[in-house]
């Protein structure tokens, strides 16, 4: 019995903590919730029910499968739901009048026929990398209908009025998620990631921020930074959630596409646009993931070499930070970067007083060796400088 | 009319190039041809047909939604529909008797609120990442089920027998498919990640394999390489995919869960340790992005600084490569990897051999600018060496 509390206490606390870390996602639920509640309605009004008949579980089935938590991914899939359903509609009653002319024994096997020949053509299409993106659920749906209609045994009349009679309820149920997906607490795919782009340039503006500090602390101060060293840790990690982020950024430009405009976005907003500048960002991540190593590297520097390089280095990160950061609040008031620019060439300007330093800075008897680490650093910071160059160019255009 | 046929044509080569790049997509297509025309004939056997009445349409259903390309989807997606079915069917059974002792003007509403509490709960279920890794359709199912069942306007009688009609087609159609997708030339799951863990790490040591030359050829050969630049700029590219290869994994790897034992894999393998491993080779990969950015550096080396560590890195990239490619081939024989230490060590001792040379190396004038990315490549390069001894110990367990 206590293992079963604790663990309903487990429970509750992370039912807590997802509801608390998006709360859009308890609004989503209860629209969700909302939606069924009020296409199941339509079983009660009698006039909706008698025109229907029992067509009407494919309203309550399309509101289920279809209601998604963005507005795009709704919009997306009632589309392709109400067009497959219509075109194999159509075509499965041609073929159902095709081979009900090749007399009761023929028929099952045309029947038999048609539906192998489409079900392979259509499941082949999903492999086609721009049918998966936009159109997979289409392609579901419409060897489903394609299926149910052809070899159902009906006579051709009554399949064309129970073919009217579930595209209307199928139409019915994606307007009903479409309304309130788009009239309740919408949430817009577009914004989605138009937000998740200046926030992955954050975490990479935070890690730069924190990681002057960070890897020149040790003789800064080696006693008082070991207090808050949890929570520098945990900032410093931030970033590493950007290196994956491609797959859910291209979702997100996928569902985009179907919205209307919204906000600050038109329609056909250029999503690649973001695209881009998210793979850019993402090759930013991978450096400082690289540069992330040296930190907890065991080989450091010796400490008069890392005290003449450090201004410069610090100098570099922070500007670059500072630049990034201008350019995510840039991307989230829609303006043009004003600062950014200065900031990127304060950055350039450290890069290169940093290479006369070096050109000059080297003791005779330095050991090469242990200077490797702090060097390669420094190069790395060079490059993410020019990351962040090409960043802001992208978010220019 | 030109314009359509150039168009044909290009889809007819991506349509071929589709099908040479993973035959077993067009076995795929073929082998849903073939589960949807089986179930099909089921309407034409009447004793069946007689039996199930219209919820044969249920099997039709099933089988289109569950065929997945590898077995454990489809056996994870068939197990799912069945399970939430019966429990979803039992609930709304529930639910609807409860309802209709409220009386006629009572039922709407009480249906109508335990629709929105349980669509609610369970849309807000969906959102712990445990529930949508692997049981994410099943609550879908669930809602879908319950609404059906708790609003349809049926007796509790007729309910019952319409589920259990409902019940035997759905676990008619997920049968069919998993038979067919079991025994006709079966894409396993498991051994998709299997062998992407294995591609992955081929694909960087290939890169590693590579680099040496690369990197240091503008001296070896300037003129000769020149010709097969393109080929060897495409295997040079090759590792990209390793960086965004952590969604495709999570996914086999759950899919995967849901296999019986099969070839080498038994039930249950330890699927988790592919994704720590698959994770340490992305941090490999990472490192090897960082390095290719130096490949096309326009600053290189002075020449006579490059030919000296030039003997330590190719050693060491390339005695890294072949540990590499050697605990690829002990991961697709699922053997302990017999030589792969030694290769460690080899470039273990030649990234120690480069140190001693960079104590000595240095001349007196040399320009430390000149040299960083140089030795940033050796940096990086004994990086990578420790990430791959981390993948070796990772392949052993």
């Amino acid at each position: 019995l206590n293992k079963f509390k604790g663990k309903l206490i487990g429970v509750t606390s992370k039912t807590k903590k997802l509801g608390k870390d998006d709360p859009r996602r308890i609004i989503h639920s209860v629209k969700m919730g909302l939606a069924l509640s009020l296409i199941s309605l339509v079983y009660y009004f009698r006039p909706i029910y008698d025109s229907f008949g029992v067509s009407t579980m494919w309203a309550v089935l399309t509101v289920v499968v279809v209601f998604e938590f963005t507005v795009g991914a709704t919009l997306g899939k009632g589309f392709n739901r109400g067009m497959a359903t219509f075109l194999a509609g159509a075509l499965g009653v041609g073929a159902h009048h095709l081979a009900s002319l090749a007399g009761e024994q023929g028929e099952p096997i045309v029947i038999g026929f048609f539906v192998f020949l489409l079900a392979s053509a259509a499941s082949f299409s999903r492999f086609y990398p721009e049918i998966k993106a936009r159109y997979d659920y289409g392609v579901l749906i419409f060897i489903l209908t394609f299926s149910l209609v052809s070899v159902s045994g009906y006579r051709v009349e009554k399949i064309v009025q129970l073919a009217h009679q579930r595209l209307s309820t199928i139409i019915l149920g994606s307007l009903t998620c479409v309304f309130i997906s788009i009239f309740v607490c919408p949430v817009w795919a577009g914004e989605e990631l138009h937000n998740q782009i200046a926030v992955n340039l954050e975490k990479i503006a935070d890690f730069l921020e924190g990681f002057g500090g960070e890897y020149f602390q040790t003789e800064l101060s080696n006693g008082e930074s070991a207090l808050d060293t949890k929570d520098e840790k945990l900032f410093l990690e931030r970033y590493k959630s950007v290196l994956n982020s491609k797959t859910a950024e291209e979702n997100l430009a996928n569902f985009a596409q179907w919205e209307p405009c919204h906000g600050h976005f038109r329609y056909q907003h250029p999503w690649k646009q973001y695209l881009k500048t998210g793979g850019l960002i993402r090759q930013c991540a991978y450096r400082v993931e690289a540069l992330n190593s040296y930190i907890k590297s065991e080989i450091q520097a010796p400490p008069e070499f890392k005290k003449k390089i450090q201004d410069a280095c610090i100098k570099m990160s922070s500007e670059s930070a500072k630049a990034l950061s201008e350019l995510a609040s840039a991307i989230r008031t829609m303006t043009q970067p004003c600062t950014a620019n200065v900031h990127i060439a304060n950055s350039r300007i450290a890069a290169n007083s940093l290479k006369t330093t070096l050109k000059t800075a080297l003791p005779m008897d330095t050991d090469l060796l242990q200077i490797i680490s702090a060097v390669t650093v420094t190069a790395l910071l060079v490059e993410i400088v020019s990351c962040a160059e090409n960043i802001a160019e992208s978010v220019h255009e």
